[in-house]
């Protein structure tokens, strides 16, 4: 059996997530379909993790197994002539028999997409949280660098979805600013949900003064999901990449 | 009767371009809407110029007058949360009743979006050309210099919509880029049908060095729509901003 891992790019708006669902168009279901007609075999694809509902990724990983001996190439080229536009698998290549695109995983990077301007972006709806208000990314950055090192992030975990141990490990946070377009970045060995979009949401409040950096420290440390701001909207958030 | 001037910004995916057809989605039909339902009156928009279907714009220029006495910032708002997401009214202003979105124009700038990358970029899809082939950008420059000026633009123009006159002047004309990006802009008087897209179709074949920039130049002077290259897809293109 050959053990195949996939490097793939998405548009996540017209879907309901990564997660194969019954009924609903996923990101994974869409890809496992076109597979299966290439290979002739059922192809049941493992993901690094999920993504929610118009969340987007530029390096979704996942891996599954064959027996088919189709060249990588030539498996790439088919596959994508068979995937809808919004979707793409960027690389396909054959690793190890015990690579597994989630537990093999040791770190993952998100980045969060705000555009914040007085007026909101035709091109950038799909991708980004329009923010009208001016925000002041000085306190934000400030803010975010209390996230690195090993935490417990149950403030910032979706509500109803506690796992065991809500302890995770920040390796690197920060914003990168591109004229009106604001760009936060998380490298963390794994996220709880919505992890990310909770954090964006309490930093937000951040940026738009409404509590302080040190306000921020304490919802954080209070490890307690009704202290921290709203959810940011899932179309601003992007899987950039899994290291492994 | 007051005359209103708007800047308008689009994605044109959805629409059968700017102008009223009947039982076909277009951007003007569809603000022309949105107006009348606020105003109460029939309203029918003037534009700066048509643009195709599936092109796009950041500062489309209409104006239309009104008998209403509705502040702009009030109307801004109202046809804004009656539009859809890829249509934007980015401002309303009151001009002198005598100002014509099309006749009052002195030149309009386009630009066009090349992604020249070996993959594809979903989040591109709609919005540049994609050429995997890596472009000689410098010897697209050199062909594109010899466009300045006052020129008969026949060989740009598209086929079926021959005008009187095929002059044109070109004030402005280049190329920016940023990593895999390349973007081609052009400012001039007015434009033919489908002027950009064919200049665009043979600057490509340049860059890609099928033909050669004097083999460029030979192509423009022969004033012969039959000589010059494909025209690039609708989908790149952007009608940036019109100068008054």
């Amino acid at each position: 059996m050959r053990n195949l891992k996939l490097v793939i790019e998405y548009d996540g708006t017209n879907y309901r997530g990564w997660q194969s669902q019954k009924n609903v168009p996923t990101i994974q279901n869409t890809i496992e379909t076109s597979l299966s007609r290439i290979l002739n075999h059922k192809v049941r694809l493992i993901g690094s993790g999920r993504t929610d509902s118009g969340v987007h990724a530029f390096g979704q990983v996942a891996n599954f197994k064959t027996d088919s001996s189709i060249p990588t190439p030539s498996l790439l080229k088919g596959v994508n002539s068979l995937l809808p536009p919004d979707i793409l698998i960027k690389e396909i290549e054959e690793v190890a028999s015990d690579f597994h695109a989630r537990y093999s995983a040791k770190s993952r990077v998100y980045e969060y997409h705000i555009w914040n301007e007085a007026v909101p972006s035709v091109f950038r709806r799909n991708y980004f949280w329009w923010i009208r208000e001016k925000l002041e990314v000085e306190l934000m950055e400030k803010a975010a660098l209390h996230l690195l090192g090993w935490h417990d992030f149950s403030s910032f975990q979706g509500s109803d979805h506690e796992v065991i141990s809500p302890e995770r490990e920040v390796i690197k946070v920060g914003f990168r600013q591109k004229g009106s377009e604001l760009i936060f970045f998380i490298q963390a060995n794994a996220f709880l949900r919505h992890m990310v979009r909770n954090i964006m949401g309490t930093l937000v409040e951040v940026g738009k003064k409404r509590i302080s950096p040190d306000d921020f420290v304490k919802i954080f440390k209070a490890c307690d999901r009704r202290e921290a701001g709203i959810t940011a909207p899932a179309k601003g958030l992007f899987l950039k990449c899994v290291f492994y």
